[in-house]
């Protein structure tokens, strides 16, 4: 139970304040459950789909046979872009990082939307089936936009995750790619009051509109200490130059007081629930793609993380094999995170939706340390 | 005082949480006083610039001479626009809001910075000034082009007031017209803790870089309940056939207990000590632009208003004279936001930088209503 602020208080960070109620995912870290509207995270890995996933968290129920067609059938027809948007990628500097241009062209897709700014809650579901089934899009488009290769048109009779790595690589993704990829993209789907869902909270509470929620999104999703720390991993990975320098790198670092990537989470004190699936799938993709040296690196670790540290409850996290498993399906590392927000995008566009239904001004308090009553004096006289 | 919470606690829209320390903007509603590092928000308006106020946020004390040509220089040598961004502007839809494409456009700054990502302070100094000084050039850039007009460059020579006004209209403003426009920036260059700067403050505190929190910031600022009321106050006067009309619009507006615009203030309970200074110079301007009868009206409107609620601490607020004094500049009502914006990034990036110093993640608490541990039925079993 939680006592109701009345009285003016301070806390930095938010880390004792509840800010709203939701029904969308509960988390319990010491036990290392992970549940979206109730259902376990492991099991939607194991039997659901992104596009279900989504459409649970949207509707606060699974659909039935149709409705999922339907839902389907929907994303599927706004997986194109405008013109306007592929020349707009097209205009873009190479150089830029993945995230800046994810962030602008999600922006962007507000300017053709004559009802962007429409608030009811079959214009938000429309935008937001906009923003999911284009953002594969945008990733995809700009990366072969940087490398200098065509642009490649969706393939509409694709699932999301199908879809993606086709535009991205121009090749029909095998099953068992296809299926790695959705269950990534159903791990990150949502994950409680983190700080882009938060920040994109603050934003739709003034009551403006659902593309600027989601702008506001993967611009704080981007941090390295949120979602930018996925790539991390890999660096790590690609550091370590063999499976028998594996020791010697773990035990360098803990020297040093240094942080091993992809292990323990602020919430998980016990196993990420988000882990187990992925591991197994991380091992079979690895192997399909000849990069098992790679996995056996991050198994390697593991153990020598659990003898270690195991004992006080540092376990690896969703990023450790995500990173595995987006490495050997060739996606390059400046890409990670941009998918955690072509993932996030359904639970950010819930939680919005969700909040909105009893919308409070989101207004909080700074405590002035200042100066006070200053006298100017004019330019000339300084 | 306050106590500093160390227990899970409730409070829907942070009304009562002070989340940090800040040594920018002092506020006292009751008795109606806003300061900027210790000096009156009065003085201010009367006596500084804003490019000095903009100073005065970033380095907590006012310039010397030296200082702030050297800074005027620096600002003026970032007002024109890259030709990639000049491009993007005639190639973005003709009818979409300016707002929508104000957070794209500012977005897209990041995209040619190639240390758009470096976290030090002079990066993020350079970075604020970046985004304060092209910020006029891509509104008026985009106003001009959705009118079919072609886009004016900069004028290096004028300030950042004049220098709007100028790209906006294609003539130099008179003095008196780029007093009104300055004052107008200084006015609304910081207020605390609102909701887009804290949204700013929560895409920062992942570590994320300054454009995406100005990003944030816009997409919230845009809100009705926040930056996106201040239109409303024209749309009033502009429903008011004339000042005969007044006194009925006020009473019938009463009568279905419906508000008038730009009157009362969430936190100020006296006058809001932004309008003092604003409602002499409003005057002035509408006399020298023939919009005399609008500020008649807007006079009447104030002497109703203070007859008939006056004594409940409803005074006109910011909004009301800005209305106002934009609409005798010539400038469209759905721009009056976006120079919201282009004033409120001072404070955005001051906040972002003081911040930074002594970061600490906002991740807050939902508390979670929704079921537990449902079965998944697969969906052939639906």
């Amino acid at each position: 139970m939680s006592t109701v602020m009345q009285e003016m208080h301070t806390d930095i960070g938010l880390v004792n304040t509840i800010v709203a109620r939701s029904s969308l995912s509960f988390i319990n870290g010491e036990k290392g459950i992970l549940e979206y509207v109730g259902y376990g995270i492991d099991d939607l890995a194991r039997q659901s789909t992104f596009e279900e996933t989504t459409y649970l968290l949207w509707n606060r129920r699974l659909p039935s046979r149709v409705e999922l067609a339907e839902f389907n059938t929907l994303i599927r027809s706004n997986y194109d872009l405008s013109e306007t948007l592929w020349d707009m990628i097209v205009s873009l500097p190479r150089d830029a990082s993945p995230m800046h241009a994810l962030r602008t062209l999600t922006s962007a897709l507000a300017l053709e939307d004559p009802a962007a700014d429409d608030p009811s809650i079959e214009a938000n579901t429309r935008k937001s089936i906009v923003m999911l089934a284009k953002m594969p899009a945008l990733i995809a488009g700009f990366d072969r936009h940087r490398k200098g290769l065509d642009l490649i048109r969706p393939n509409v009779e694709a699932t999301i995750a199908e879809n993606f790595l086709y535009m991205l690589t121009g090749k029909k993704p095998t099953e068992r790619m296809s299926r790695a990829m959705d269950i990534c993209l159903i791990l990150h789907a949502d994950h409680g009051f983190n700080a882009s869902t938060f920040a994109s909270l603050v934003t739709i509470s003034t009551l403006s509109d659902i593309y600027s929620a989601v702008t506001t999104a993967i611009g704080t999703l981007k941090g390295p200490l949120h979602g930018g720390a996925n790539q991390g991993v890999m660096y790590m990975l690609q550091e370590i130059e063999s499976i028998d320098a594996v020791e010697e790198y773990v035990l360098n670092k803990f020297a040093n007081k240094e942080r091993i990537m992809g292990f323990g989470h602020r919430v998980y004190k016990s196993n990420d629930p988000r882990a187990t699936y992925l591991k197994t799938f991380a091992e079979g993709i690895a192997q399909d793609t000849g990069n098992i040296d790679l996995f056996n690196k991050s198994q390697r670790i593991e153990e020598v993380m659990d003898r270690e540290v195991g004992s006080k409850g540092i376990y690896p996290n969703v990023d450790f094999y995500s990173a595995t498993t987006y490495f050997s399906l060739g996606i390059d590392l400046d890409l990670f995170t941009p998918l955690f927000a072509m993932s996030r995008v359904s639970g950010w566009t819930a939680h919005c939706m969700e909040y909105l239904a009893e919308n409070r001004l989101i207004r909080p308090r700074c405590d002035y340390v200042g100066p006070h009553e200053q006298e100017y004096v004019s330019i000339s006289q300084r």
